[in-house]
């Protein structure tokens, strides 16, 4: 059984889509409890407003012992500032979430809020696994393969960031691609503006040389922004700042695509009734893009499953971070990058001396 | 009559696809002059093999004055990195076109050559204009709105940027997309990982108080990788390696789901056949996306008009950077951007005392 300590204060669409999410998660994914932690007054006044079907799936999930509230009593009000307002206020939803991961209640934390404020409260609550400077975001992206999502980190923890600190990306995101992924050797680049060596910044001149002396990655070099949905690549390595820019560029472009289509479409009625006939078709291409789909994002370096979802997430997408965060636990993600880290580090020592 | 110096070598598919494209240009496009720079023998080769209609074409424009071939011997092999060909190569096509330029007997260089060497010899050959630290490379990017396309810049020339350059760059965007893109007052963003002003890295957080203290330009503050094909920003401002790698995404996003879409079309015959009688919306979903049509990107800051297209340019590209080139010189840009750069330091000259 995996233990799910779920944020239900954190997002756009709190506290509702996240009770919804809890309560699908509970029904719908086997052997996982969800422990639904945020104000309890709030999340009653949810459940009191749930459709019939929904409160009776929610009250059976509550007796069966697969969903369980936990009161947090402290909010972060509007005005304030997620990070700072994670370090004031102690008994917030996601510090106490975060507490049931750390005292072993729980196996995986699961929130749509601040991801800033999450990565605080992760490395406040949890600390870092031994040997990491920096904690990362991973963000799983649809590529050309389906059978092949890039996995792009850090997509935003960490702003002007150390070339070592890029090589250990490298090495989670490695352990991530192979073990939740599936990939038996995943291909590591390094986000540059071109494939050559001598292509890049300073941070990618000085990051090259280190993740080629890398070992037990496959790295195969720089790549460019063509790669990110090029289907040859599994593991993209970036600093924060252009991970994020890259990550919201992708859904930036896949909106507007979807936007000219449905505008197309709809310009006269025998093209509505076209669609209409294709529309098996569009809701294959939608399913594909889906970033509610793809959206859970660990925070590896941690050690803990912290899953980190989209602040507009729904209930849909509330669902699939928590199947994100059950395959993390399951496959003992944070664990396996502890053993690697520690692997290289003892290597990188030999070498030295 | 706008004269352009068109680099004939330049591109993947040099010098065929580039011939072609001169002729249609000569051909469609009003009061234009093309020289053809390249190695002469190369393009009378690609000349000779030209269809029937083509070739009548082609010779009805040398003999109307509207295409005249140039020959520069040197020829960048493939093994030379062009950059550092174009130093040593003082004949070889961009140098001679550029050249062309210099002396005042064409006013547009265009080419789908390597960027950083048609930045090279720009700044070799032209010099920059006064006052301009570096000049950037513009790139236009469709939106969801398909009369705001959004100018991003740098798209690729300065790596490793110092925060004033960065104020240049939204001082020459301003004008490009004023005087071109005919946006009244062009709303200008700074790129970073949210809109708060405390959002970013230390580059954005040096930037930012500099763009809001300069007059003259719309800064509406930081932007996101979601603002890029939103439709509400007119100029987006990065340094050029995260300018580069957002350009290349955005391709790589739209190239993956016409993939997808394509795939989606084709697995039925039910499905083929609504798609053949969609056939229409999906041939103008296509144009929109078309990065052959956005293609031409002029470098800003140099004394002359400057159009770098795509290295897998066709003769289709090459006719809309043509096109991107008389409507840069029409409209003065780079003359423009010499009064707006001096009226500006002027300004912060003035602060200063």
């Amino acid at each position: 059984m995996t233990r799910i300590a779920l944020d239900a204060m954190g997002g756009d669409y709190a506290p509702k889509q996240v009770v919804v999410g809890a309560v699908e998660a509970a029904v719908g994914i086997p052997d996982v409890k969800i422990y639904l932690v945020g104000r309890k007054d709030a999340i009653d006044k949810v459940v009191a407003a749930l459709a019939k079907d929904r409160k009776a799936l929610y009250s059976s999930a509550v007796s069966k012992g697969l969903l369980e509230v936990v009161d947090a009593p402290d909010q972060v009000e509007m005005d304030e500032v997620p990070v700072d307002a994670v370090r004031r206020k102690k008994d917030c939803s996601i510090n106490v979430a975060m507490r049931l991961v750390k005292d072993g209640t729980a196996d995986v934390f699961v929130s749509a809020g601040n991801s800033g404020a999450v990565a605080t409260s992760a490395i406040l609550n949890l600390g870092r696994i031994k040997g990491v400077k920096r904690p990362a975001i991973a963000m799983v992206l649809p590529t050309k393969k389906p059978s092949r999502p890039l996995l792009l980190l850090d997509a935003g923890a960490n702003m002007d960031c150390h070339p070592e600190w890029l090589v250990q990306f490298a090495i989670m995101g490695n352990v991530y691609s192979k073990t939740v992924l599936r990939r038996e050797s995943p291909a590591v680049g390094l986000l540059s503006i071109g494939t050559e060596d001598c292509k890049g910044n300073e941070l990618i001149h000085e990051t090259y040389p280190l993740l080629k002396n890398t070992d037990g990655i496959n790295f195969v070099g720089n790549i460019e922004g063509h790669d990110i949905c090029g289907g040859e690549i599994d593991v993209a390595v970036a600093d924060g700042f252009v991970g994020n820019v890259v990550l919201k560029t992708v859904e930036s472009v896949a909106h507007a695509i979807g936007g000219w289509l449905k505008t197309e479409l709809k310009k006269s009625l025998f093209r509505k009734i076209c669609a209409l006939m294709l529309k098996g078709a569009f809701n294959s291409l939608k399913k594909q893009m889906d970033p509610e789909v793809y959206g859970g994002a660990p925070l590896l370096g941690v050690p803990g499953n912290v899953i980190i979802t989209h602040g507009n997430s729904t209930h849909k997408a509330i669902f699939y971070a928590v199947k994100a965060g059950v395959a993390a636990a399951t496959n003992d993600v944070s664990g396996l990058i502890e053993k690697s880290i520690a692997e290289h580090a003892e290597k990188a020592q030999e070498t030295q001396q």
